[in-house]
Parts: structure tokens; sequence; C-alpha cells
């Protein structure tokens, strides 16, 4: 076992566990408890019971983010079930903590069946002031995150699709910048059509990107596949789209992944096992920027993408430049959504919070297009442009 | 608005709860990140998938209770909902980590039904080391009880009923020292067939009474009685039971509270509204035992209960002597069961909790049978009781 994971276990077993709760309220007479509990604390619950909007004044739904798991897709590990998931959702609590000022509390849900893990949040809901989704397996992180955001009066968000996203995006505008290249004829490839790869293209999408080819372990998806769930049917319709004018059209791709990369000047790896050879770097356009999200061995070194024609490079590695952390986006987000009472993160939203996280960088360079994952300035300003 | 209900109100506000969540782990390097959350986590992970107990070395499990209410009957108020519910669910939290250094976390759940409330809490409670029900309404609250006391492998308790009802004997152990009463033969009414009343009367037939009676607001529960919930019918087998054998025998009491209170020993008053005469307290039998819950305001005032003989009053009052207040109970029951890795909180157990704070009292006067609710020394002596 290598030494981080002997540390973790060693440290989790320390403290059993990360997170821990705190009264705001000490009680030390009586009347501390006349007013923190009986008598007292009847007169908020009347006021709620008047008004539930009154919670947001009187309760912690304020301050609170739910982190909740079914545990069907851990980390790049898979399927552990809800119980193996509970250590990551405090890691997320404390990230919340510790970057965002957020409370946030891990709630792990034993059923993988899709309307009974929906129906349980929403029976569970109205005590929180968002819900962080995570480690939910594609394609039911689908359904379950768009079933929620409509059913649900507060912000609900699947980290694994939107903060993936948004950082990446981020990372992009700085790339866009330094390699001076145009949003409307940019040409991207995104290896891995699962939660991030989905969410990732979507955001793209709206932010101005014509021209992108999603790519899964099969090949590149296009209307003439048979084998598609509903999200990769729904995805030929905004993705490799010259297949839907003409199949036999060359500028439609249909193939492995080397076809779809061939000419890119984006390359975008999430979710599918494998390697980038340095033959697909070089068959991309000259300055080409990669993204290489494989954690902990990305899908393609550094070194080795740099020496192949790449100008830059994103990996999930603290140790390398670029790292893409979703730590950069959900502890802003939701400190936003909650200190300006919205119910909903919206595209715009997630779009703004990218564009925070680039400004971020006052002057982008290669090996310096993201934030430092552990610069606790960011979450502020990230914050602020959930406002409007 | 009185002084503490308007000093709640602004004091709720100011604080926006009670209760917050706090990181053991604080995350200032690249070595905290990788130990707390990605890529060391993993591991506590895997080793969680393979025994499911691990939950227990490396999670917030092992600390950690879920403070749960549907609001279906909160305090003394009633039926307001699930969302007014929380400043009551958040209190108990903030109670759990001042009394018994209890992590614990408020969930308040948005149906009432019954077997969707069942489902919601089974589905939920992996993620905690025990759950404490609250402020839910008779007689749903014993079938949920019993429902997931027997579907989990983590202790549940329904403080409403069992809370009270170990304080209340804790305080009857030694006002019948004081009294120089023998369990055996010692007569008790309870009014209020409630969550309260209910455990109550259990605990004590456990402990050894051999005769009670139930008052509801209709009167005394007997066998002969067509308008019984199964709850109150089964009552009809353990209590008053002289019914049982012939209805028309005297010692079978059919009629109105006054005439279940005439020649008793002790009368214990819990969940139905109304005053205690003088008239009634003459009527008992000599150096008489009284419990007047009722809060604010007791059923009798322990001056008129004195003057028309009874010998020791306790009230939910903590500006009179002798306050049952269940915080001398659920944070030192709670604290036992996670420490000594109980599955249930066993009749056995109750009643160890009961003699261990009746203990607590070196000397017991009529004016001290039970411990200050705010003796912070309480919670260890009770969690120890938990042990065997």
């Amino acid at each position: 076992m290598t030494d981080h994971y002997q540390k973790s276990l060693e440290l989790h077993k320390k403290y059993r566990g990360k997170l821990r709760t705190e009264a705001i309220a000490h009680i030390e007479s009586r009347d501390d408890l006349s007013w923190a509990y009986s008598p007292g604390v009847a007169e908020p619950c009347r006021e709620i019971a008047k008004d539930p909007e009154k919670m947001y004044d009187y309760t912690l739904k304020s301050r609170t983010v739910a982190v909740i798991s079914d545990g069907s897709a851990i980390l790049g590990i898979g399927n552990l079930g809800h119980r193996a998931s509970m250590p990551v959702m405090e890691g997320k609590c404390v990230l919340f903590k510790e970057f965002g000022d957020v409370d946030a509390f891990p709630i792990i849900v034993g059923t993988q069946d899709v309307e009974e893990f929906i129906k349980t949040v929403k029976n569970i809901a109205d005590g929180f002031g968002g819900i962080n989704l995570e480690d939910i397996s594609a394609p039911r992180c689908f359904e379950i995150e768009e079933r929620l955001k409509a059913e649900l009066d507060i912000p609900v968000m699947h980290d694994d699709q939107h903060g993936t996203a948004i950082v990446v995006l981020a990372g992009l505008i700085n790339a866009m910048k330094i390699t001076g290249r145009n949003i409307e004829n940019m040409r991207v490839v995104i290896n891995g059509v699962g939660a991030a790869g989905v969410a990732i293209c979507k955001l793209l999408l709206l932010y101005g990107v014509k021209d992108i080819v999603m790519v899964d372990s099969v090949g590149t998806i296009h209307p003439g596949r048979k084998d598609l769930n509903p999200v990769k049917e729904m995805l030929t319709n905004i993705t490799n789209t010259a297949c839907l004018l003409d199949p036999s059209n060359s500028a439609c791709i249909i193939g492995w992944l080397a076809a779809a990369v061939s000419g890119r000047d984006v390359f975008i790896w999430v979710s599918v096992a494998g390697a980038l050879t340095e033959d697909m770097v070089r068959s991309m356009a000259p300055d080409s920027i990669i993204f290489a999200l494989a954690n902990p061995t990305p899908e393609i070194m550094p070194d080795l993408a740099k020496a192949a024609g790449a100008r830059i490079i994103g990996t999930g590695r603290s140790d390398f430049p670029n790292q893409v952390n979703n730590v950069l986006a959900f502890p802003g987000i939701f400190r936003g959504v909650l200190r300006y009472h919205k119910k909903q993160i919206t595209d715009d939203m997630k779009i703004r919070a990218a564009e925070a996280l680039a400004s971020y960088i006052q002057n982008p360079t290669e090996d310096n297009i993201l934030p430092d994952a552990l610069d606790k300035g960011v979450a502020e300003v990230v914050a602020l442009a959930m406002k409007d």
C-alpha cells in the first residue's frame, strides 16, 4: 500500500471520521436552556409553521448543504455501495467548510433504485439549504439531478457533472487566451460520456463552442449507433452534428478515438480508462490543449504531451501545473447560492462561476490557467459571481 | 409575547440556527488534501466495502446520532409539520453535544405517512450510529419505533417515550426511598396515554410495579371500552387488571380521573390537558408522590399539592425542585451505546439508566430526587450504565 493510503487509513481511524458538529449556542444556565430549548424554542417553531421561509431566519437551513450519495460511482473506483462512500462524503463536507465556510453534512442513501432514491432525498430535503449530489453513476445521475432540480425549491447540483465542467471551462477560457483561439471555430473532442463528459459537453456548447465530438468505449457518438442510452441519443443532436445531415460526409466522424482526435484543438479525457498516445497528440492541431483528468495517473504525462506538440495540459494531479480540482468550484457556488437565496443553480450561474475562476488568474500562462486548489480566496470570488 | 419567547426568536435569528459542522481535519496542504480527500480517501472506502463494520473505525458513524422528526407532535403544541420542528431538533442536537459530547444532526422528514417515514429513515440510517426519534405523535410513534428497532442494526429510541420514562422512574426510585414505599404494593395512576404515558407505564411494570391505572381524556382504560386504539387495547391486559377478571369488582376502576386517583400512592400526569385539583390530591394515599409534567404550567403547583397532602412533587419546570428533564437521560444513553457498540437500547438498559440517575443523588430528600438538568457530570454516569 502506498504511503498516502496508509496515512489516510491511520488518520481516519485516529479521528473516527473527519467532521463533527458543534453547538453555536452553549448551554451553561437555565436561561440558555430556556431560549435554545424549552420553552422558548416554541416561538421559532410557531413562526416557521406560519411561514416556512422563516426556516432561513431561524435554523441552520440558511447555512447548510447535504452531501448525498448512493455510492454507485465512488471516485474512480466504481460501485462500492453507499456505506463505502461515507469517507468521500465526509471529505467533501470538510472541503465545504474549510474552503467555503459552508456547513455541510454527509447523507448516504441505502438504495440505488432511482425512484426510491429521489423520494428519500425529497423527504429529507427541507432541512437543508442546498443539495450536493456526489458519486452517483451515469446515466442514473442525469435523471436524478434533473428530477430533484425540478421537484425541490432548493439548489441541487451533481458535482461530478457540473463542478468538473465549470473548472474545465475556466481552464479552457484561459487556455484559449494563451493559444489565441476563437470559441467559434475551436474543435473539441471529449473522451468519456459519463457524468463529467456530458456536463462538460453541455457547458462548452452553452459557452459557444460549435464543434464537439464525444467518444465512449465503443467509439464516437453518432446517430448510426444502435447501442446508445437516452443521454447519448440526445448527444447525437448536439455533437458530431455533421452526421445528422449526411453520415457519408467526411465531417461526420464515425470510428475510434483516433479518428475523433485528428485535427482537434482541444482534447478532454474523462471517465474512460485508457492511455492517450503521443501519436494521437501529434495528430491534433498545433498548440493543442489537453485535459487528461484520470487520477492519480493521467492518460498522458504532461512532459510527453508537450513533447508531442501540445501547448497546454491540465490534469487532476496537484503535483503538476493546471490542476482541475472541483474544490475550486463547489464551495464558492454553494456559499453564493445560500447567501443570495438562489433556488436554482442555472447554466448562466455555472458560466459565471467559470469566468470568475478564469479571471482569478491575472496573467494566464501555459502552466498557470487555473487557481491553486488550496487558495482559500477563490470561493468568495465564485460566490460573488452567483449574485445576479 | 413573553420575554423568553422574544429572546429565543432574536437569538435564533442572530445565529441562524444553533448548530454547525466543524472539520476535524483541517486542509492547509497538499498532504492534508491527499489523506482527507483524493486520492487517499479511496483506501477507507475500500476497507468499508470489504467490511461495513469498518464504518465505525473510519467515519463519523461512530460518534453521530440522527435526531429525526416529522413534526407531528412538536413540544406540547401539536402537529405543526416537519419544517416547524427544526428549531427543536437543532436544540436537541445542541443538548447532545453540550451534555453528552455526542455529535448529533437534525433530520426533518417531509411525510407523516408511517410506511414512507419508516422507509425514508431506513434509507438514510447507515450513516448514523444511532437514531433519536422526536416529537412524533402517538399512536404512530409506537409502530414507527418498533419497526425501526426491528429493522435497523443501530440503536433507535423515541425520546418522548423512553427519555421521559427513564427520568420519571429515576425520580420515583428516590421518592420511594424517602416515603418508605415498596414497589410490590405501590399503586400508580398515569393520566395521559400518549408517547410518554405508555412508555412510563411499561417501564414501571418492568421495574416491578404491580398496580397501574391509565387514564385518557375519556376516562380509565379498561376492557369494556369500545373506543380504544390497538395500543390502549394492549394496555387493558397489563393495567387496571382487576377488570380482566371481573368488571363488577370494586378493584376494577371504570370512570373518570377522580375515581382512578382515589387512594393511589403515585400520580403521573403527562400529555392530557387539565388541572389536578387539591381535592384529588387529598383523596390520594398519605405522603403521595406526584409528577405533574405539563410545561410551562404544571397541572398543580407544588405548594398547593403539598398543602393538600402530597409529600413529593416533580414538575417539568427548572425553577421548582425535582425537574423531570429528558436531558438527564438521552445524552448519556447515546454516549454509552455508541461507546460500547450496542445495537439496541434494551429494557434492561433503560432501567439501568434510571438506577444510575437515582444513585447520582447521594442523599435524596423531598426536594432533591433528581440531578440538576444542567449538571454535566450526569451523562457519563448514565453512559457507564449502558456497558453490560
